[in-house]
């Protein structure tokens, strides 16, 4: 038996900030350290942020990865925490490419490299664009323990690294990670981190990224799994986090070296024996399982404050129409933000209900946002009269007319432009280009109808004085671009409109696919043909946070000009 | 020596159009066939269009092309062409995934079939997202000779299935190509095809697609290569062709079967013995090489024509500045869609020069499109008075209330708008999103400023009353948004500008190398930090063809939030 000390340092880093990011390690590896650590584990690509996207190409920014990686080990050493086995993935690029890649510093040098070997190349993944799968594996021997590594997809495919690395024989597994958020129902990853644990025979220490990075939110819920598939620790998600384990293992389970199937497995030696046998730490306790709309609603602020502040906004400005998903959107900001930097504007038209305006109002009382009204109804009728525009185009110009004061208002006070669409109304074409799509960040893209509305309602049971008026939850919807319209002129209703997108969008199924799950023909005729007709607009809507499995964005790639009709 | 007419289809499919596509193919088959073709070539996915992007994943959609094909080849039958082998690239199936795929039609069945084996994931391929490597070669005898099958990037790759087939013995290869175009100063296609005919010893058929899909255009080019590198005709570029040519070969280089390398090879014979000899038919000429700009110009006009009348709009409606861009757009516009379908908005400010206004009056009588005026004073003065709008917010103002009027009338008359921005003021963010930037499609995005010129003077030169006011051409570029106002106030002048870009952009250099290409230090750090803070609106503009090697979009696809900064 040997004893170990690791540390799972679920940090928060920035594409592309490389001193940002190597601060950000040296600091916690401190930290680490003076918690007594003897190795601390980082995400995935901690060094350079996940995903760089083509970044990955430029050799100048792998270039700079790599000397960000020596200096950062050189720095570690003079510190007094060379002793530190420090687990950092960064990019590398060597002859035949770009790496995804993960190193061990140590003494002030980096001791053991190594590249991922499985890419993923499906939903928001593109890493065989970038990367050159590795094809070796490094096994570090840490105070008598054998260390494996593995990254990311890695523990996601079946045989591989993990059957090598079992196969050569290791007394542990590390595993740096940047796995996006997903909204599940039940938990995936335990079983899975439990399930890699027991194919290589060894305990699994997983370490997951923490933040938002554009449209996509990283949870953290790093964690520990013995060998036997029993859950040690687990870290609470949305929120960086050190989390600091005594291991006692089972050691020396060192039996091969060279070729272990398709992989070359080489063994470095930090230290050959055991340390003395000291007094463990507590066991840090287990955090809890977030409920579901808990879970939502902290990736959803998490996602919104990141793109604010890691673009330089400290505040925000965003249209107050008296409906569900600005009042949503707005209370979303208030949580990632603070109250004093959610800037509300109502934009009362000829066609806005009193309720409109006094539901907005009511919203920024509850919540103590800065608020603002500015009717549109002048701006409105200089266009209309002047260009004898009817019909829907004189409802988008209403739309428009708002984008354009919001824009104005942002381009006077610097705050970030919400877009407060969900969605629902992505999906089937439900706004106006250039009107309420504006936008540099859209909270509730990813969020269907039915699910802002749950929400609202969980929010507002969080304590205190809930933030969002009964009238915003509870009234008909309405884009209130003519008299007396409600949405449910132009659309089906809600919850059966969500179910039919749900096994559209997310589930891709087809027409038949679609009739045998029960819905009427002419219900997926008119659904289907607004989704695809609708493709032009969302190319032009801005980024927003991925909750769903399939989010429009770069997880759901259509073509504009496309003929394809289902069900024709 | 045996003889064979083969026919190559260049051909202008439409993505997820399979109905529409397999009445192309039976037409060009019939053409072939009654031009005495054995056997006709159609380009890569012919059935289903390219790039079908994610609707390779849904399964519904395969089944289509599946049954669209067993269809075509029935009828194809049924109207006396079933002695014609047609090889027919559609969307295939099985266990193993999504297939890009090629079959022969023959005697109103499928009689052989095979997938891509090289799957490029690069620049704005997404291949290996999509479909499972093909590892089976199927070789025809076609009246005694034997032919093999490759799909595009085959080609573009050594090794693989073309030196398998050089290995087995082959006596011609047919390859169907999904192309895209981009700006070439070298003739890159023919040596590449020639070095392939070299490696097989086969003479090789290349048949490309034609036409705009979103922001690709293919631009045909099709050929015949003999196996000693020998052009033997060459289809002319961006229009559809039925190139008919004779071939005498010597016959019967079948060596193998079974495994050859990493592929099965099969053998299947339609028909075992050469034709009775006949006297062939001339060859036909050689298309002659395209200058630059024609070319550029060309494939302009097919993407921009393309784009509206595949997704439905005859007509479009573009803001006419005076300028040199909006000027280019117009004349692109009109050589697409003809000058009664281009309508042309004069949107004058209280900033606006008289040229401004004059200039695009010109433009519009020498090219007789629609013409109308539409100041924009008073939709300004009220949002700036009301908004209390100044500075930077006040000229955005200005733009935006033009894109507002661009969209009232598109909503009211059903024209596309066109953005009018080049790739320059793309790249520097020197645009005012939900400004300048609207539209539906961009002519020119992908073309930088100093091409714009370029292009404007070789128009002006081909004959007929020059298009394009002098004025336009020769006059410094200005925005207009406040008095005396001209690009260079805040631009390095375009020549040295795009001469960075090119570097940075298309060259994807980083810092240092671009001081040792001899730009000075505070230009290099001017020029990137521009370009890097513009990704957001960059995001969020509408699609364009794209004529370079990089066009932003899916071909350099960077993340928003990113703090890399070159030469930080």
């Amino acid at each position: 038996m040997a004893q170990l000390r690791i540390a799972l340092a679920q940090v928060n880093a920035t594409v592309g900030d490389l001193d940002g990011n190597a601060a950000l390690i040296d600091a916690w590896t401190r930290r680490a350290h003076d918690a007594g650590a003897h190795l601390v584990v980082f995400p995935e690509m901690v060094l350079t942020g996940y995903p760089v996207e083509d970044l990955a190409l430029r050799e100048s920014f792998a270039v700079g990865s790599k000397q960000a990686l020596t200096t950062l080990a050189a720095q570690l050493d003079e510190a007094g925490c060379g002793d530190v086995a420090s687990v950092v993935s960064y990019l590398d690029r060597d002859e035949a490419g770009p790496r995804d890649a993960v190193a061990v510093l140590h003494g002030g040098r980096v001791v053991a490299t190594q590249f991922k070997h499985h890419l993923p190349n499906y939903g928001v993944f593109d890493e065989r664009r970038y990367f050159t799968p590795g094809q070796t594996l490094d096994i570090l021997r840490v105070h008598g323990l054998e260390v494996g590594m593995v990254i990311c997809e890695d523990i996601w495919q079946e045989g591989g690294p993990i059957a090598a690395l079992g196969e050569a024989g290791v007394d542990l597994i590390v595993a740096p990670n940047a796995s996006p958020y997903e909204r599940e129902k039940d938990d995936v990853r335990l079983p899975l981190v439990a399930r890699r644990a027991d194919e290589a025979t060894a305990p699994l220490v997983y370490v997951n990224l923490v933040g938002g990075q554009d449209d996509l939110v990283f949870d953290g819920d790093s964690m520990v799994v013995a060998a036997d598939g029993t859950l040690q620790t687990r870290a609470p998600r949305f929120v960086e986090h050190l989390t600091v384990l005594d291991l006692d293992l089972p050691a020396g389970a060192a039996r091969t070296e060279g070729t272990v199937g398709e992989f070359t497995v080489t063994r470095r030696t930090l230290h050959a024996d055991p340390l003395p046998r000291y007094e463990p730490l507590p066991t840090p306790e287990k955090a809890a399982p977030l409920p579901e709309l808990a879970e939502v609603w902290a990736a959803l602020v998490l996602g919104l404050r990141d793109y604010a502040h890691k673009n330089g906004f400290r505040s925000v400005v965003l249209g107050l129409s008296g409906g569900i998903d600005s009042a949503v959107c707005a209370v979303l900001a208030v949580d990632a933000l603070g109250a004093e930097n959610v800037h509300g504007v109502s934009m009362p038209s000829a066609y806005s209900s009193t309720h409109s305006r006094s539901d907005a109002q009511e919203l920024a009382e509850r919540t103590g946002l800065p608020y603002q009204v500015q009717p549109i109804a002048d701006m409105v009728a200089t266009f209309t009269a002047q260009l004898g525009l009817t019909g829907v185009a004189e409802e988008n110009v209403q739309a428009r007319c708002r984008g354009v004061t919001l824009m104005g208002l942002s381009n006077q006070h610097g705050h970030l432009v919400l877009a407060t669409g969900n969605k629902t109304e992505l999906a089937v074409g439900y706004s106006t280009i250039y009107g309420d799509a504006v936008g540099g960040f859209a909270p509730i893209k990813d969020v269907p109808k039915t699910l802002v509305w749950e929400l609202a309602r969980w929010r507002n049971e969080q304590g205190g004085k809930p933030p969002i008026p009964a009238n915003s939850i509870s009234k008909p919807p309405s884009a209130e671009l003519r008299p007396g319209q409600v949405d449910t002129d132009s659309l089906p209703d809600y919850e059966l409109l969500d179910r039919v997108l749900d096994d559209y969008v997310e589930g891709d199924r087809g027409y038949a696919d679609l009739l045998s799950a029960g819905f009427a023909p002419k219900l997926v005729d008119r659904v289907l043909r607004m989704v695809d007709a609708a493709e032009y607009k969302r190319r032009q809507y801005p980024p927003g946070t991925k909750i769903t499995f399939r989010a429009f964005g770069r997880d759901r790639r259509l073509p504009i000009t496309n003929a394809w009709r289902e069900g024709k």
